[in-house]
């Protein structure tokens, strides 16, 4: 019996994506062995990694300036090797802080080079309720990149307008927002997203970037931490994570089957609004602390009036089949995950839950 | 049908830890949902992961000295990360060089500090038949660390006795023969192995290092660069690769049930000694490169008599059901591969195959 997941990464994953991986577990298309343990330069595994890859670029429209590829690793990782690749020797790079995952990315470029904060919307008690308006940044237009980070999975804000950094290159974390809706990419130089929410397991890593900004990263650090390197290489330069590949090819298969960035944008709307719909309603109740425009499409939060009926909440959730709900540890309430894979009907099954939890303990 | 997979890595995986994945890839233990859907900070995942770890230092006999860890990535990641960690200003690193994965770590390590070679075996053509002798070799006794490689999957040589750094910290690349038989960790600083040879899927890899050693590296680099991070975080500083260690868990336990380390020596050495026997007995129809002492016994390399002989041997035994035969594209000829995975009677196949052949064209 599958329970409906909540889970705020890793995350649930669609079903058929699923049910392929483990119907040819054992022997990948009459091969005879599993996509696994298949050879990462042989045929049969090669066209997975180049259909994964061709589903992306289709689906995002790549323009013929940027380039997609795999790479190892999380965002965590790239936390690091951005800074390693473009904060190069007398140059700054900024960092807009919305949550603690740019914060975290902050702290680690600033052990390779100059940095500076082109806005933060931490309040004074460290947390965030809301992304900054453009009036509120402002670039260093010398920056060697700008780092923005699209959604925030604890606080739950999302960029629904993308920042104008000005000229200078944009960097951008969407690991946990990737591919919810169509994205221009040809207004960034180098997008980064962890698989483990909107696109399969986690340890692998998709990157869009510009090709001249790639060309811009420091050929004097390890050839393994260039982005260069795995861009260079079609993602093979040395083994690739191949059956985490594999998976998201299952995953952009399904995607693509149920139409799309389009359509998958559609859904997605159509389940935030039902969600924050019932929020609003019973606001008496359910306190959500996110600003309006800032709302998450991905990551709904919210508290009930004690931490006993937060407690109540999941432990009742968990009964009638739903996972995952558990705020993160340092905010606590309530937090909603509901990436790609999870239906309208996913989330309508847990509002009419919600609709009943408030009328029992209201 | 599956067939018998002599794949050079990613490798065959035993069918049993495979078997395992697919019956519960959709339900892991009645949970609901895939392992890969499970948050790593939750309690089932960090029971699989912590199996994982158990089963390892068990197996292994860790002493109190040391601590093993999972990181992402791959062999050729930790080509720049060790020296980034221990190639200290100032300092230099000493290499030993046995092959072309010795020389791509040497290569990262010249981009980040000094570096020496304290012993190469490379002819003058650019190949490798052998690894040195003790005699040799000579360490830097300031050498920050002296790395090594343990087997050569592309030459097909392995160190049989392990070399005495003389006090410097011994760094060793086992991507390719870790766990292939007992092994006293006590004698190095770091072990580090991708884990697509003898360990599971592409995209994690198992460190073991003394603690002490770990200590000694940089804390001005970024975090997610530190061995110590993993480390100090039980391998979970970041999101893990949790599908990957699942399935590594998987073969773990397959390879505990099947006796642990000293029983997988034993079958090891009986492929080994099969096949070598039929090399050496067919040595007018097969020829074997590798010095006898330095013979690896999880890579067997050799050639026929012509290219359009090596391709005739290569195709007819898929025809017989066996794959992954050709050569490295460097080397050219045949390499049989024969990892954990890889059965005594899987070996006893191809030299039945090997005698027929060789009696049709010799």
């Amino acid at each position: 019996m599958r329970v409906i997941n909540f889970n705020p990464g890793p995350a649930g994953l669609p079903l058929p994506a699923l049910e392929r991986a483990r119907d040819e577990l054992l022997d990948f298309e009459g091969s005879g062995m599993s996509i696994m343990e298949h050879s990462h330069r042989g045929k049969v595994y090669e066209a997975v990694h180049h259909e994964a890859l061709e589903r992306l670029s289709r689906m995002l429209k790549l323009p013929d300036t940027h380039t997609v590829f795999f790479t190892t690793g999380g965002a965590s990782m790239q936390f690091g090797l951005i800074p390693t690749n473009f904060l190069t020797p007398g140059r700054s790079a900024d960092y807009v802080l919305t949550g603690g995952w740019s914060e975290k990315a902050l702290d680690e470029a600033k052990l390779v080079g100059q940095t500076r904060v082109a806005a933060t919307t931490r309040t004074p008690e460290g947390r965030y309720t809301r992304v900054p308006t453009q009036a509120e940044v402002s670039f260093d237009p010398d920056a060697a990149y700008a780092h923005t980070t699209s959604n925030n999975t604890l606080f739950g804000t999302q960029f629904h307008t993308f920042l104008d950094t000005g000229g200078v290159p944009h960097v951008c974390d969407m690991s946990s927002d990737f591919m919810w809706r169509p994205l221009d990419v040809s207004k960034f130089d180098l997008i980064y997203a962890g698989a483990q929410k909107n696109l399969g397991p986690s340890g692998v890593v998709v990157i869009v970037a510009r090709k001249a900004f790639l060309a811009k990263g420091r050929t004097d650090v390890p050839k393994i931490f260039r982005y260069l390197t795995q861009a260079d290489n079609d993602s093979m330069y040395n083994t690739p994570p191949t059956l985490a590949i594999y998976l998201v090819r299952n995953v952009l298969a399904w995607l693509d089957g149920e139409g799309g960035l389009d359509a998958i944008e559609r859904r997605n709307r159509a389940k935030a609004e039902v969600l924050y719909g019932c929020l609003d309603q019973l606001s008496g109740f359910y306190a959500a602390p996110v600003e309006r425009a800032s709302r998450s499409v991905m990551n709904v939060v919210f508290r009930l009036k004690t931490e006993a009926l937060d407690e109540a909440f999941v432990a009742d959730a968990k009964k009638a089949g739903m996972v995952g709900l558990k705020g993160h540890r340092l905010t606590g309430g309530i937090r909603v995950s509901m990436y790609n894979a999870v239906s309208l009907r996913d989330v309508e099954t847990l509002v009419d839950f919600m609709v009943a939890f408030a009328k029992q303990h209201g």
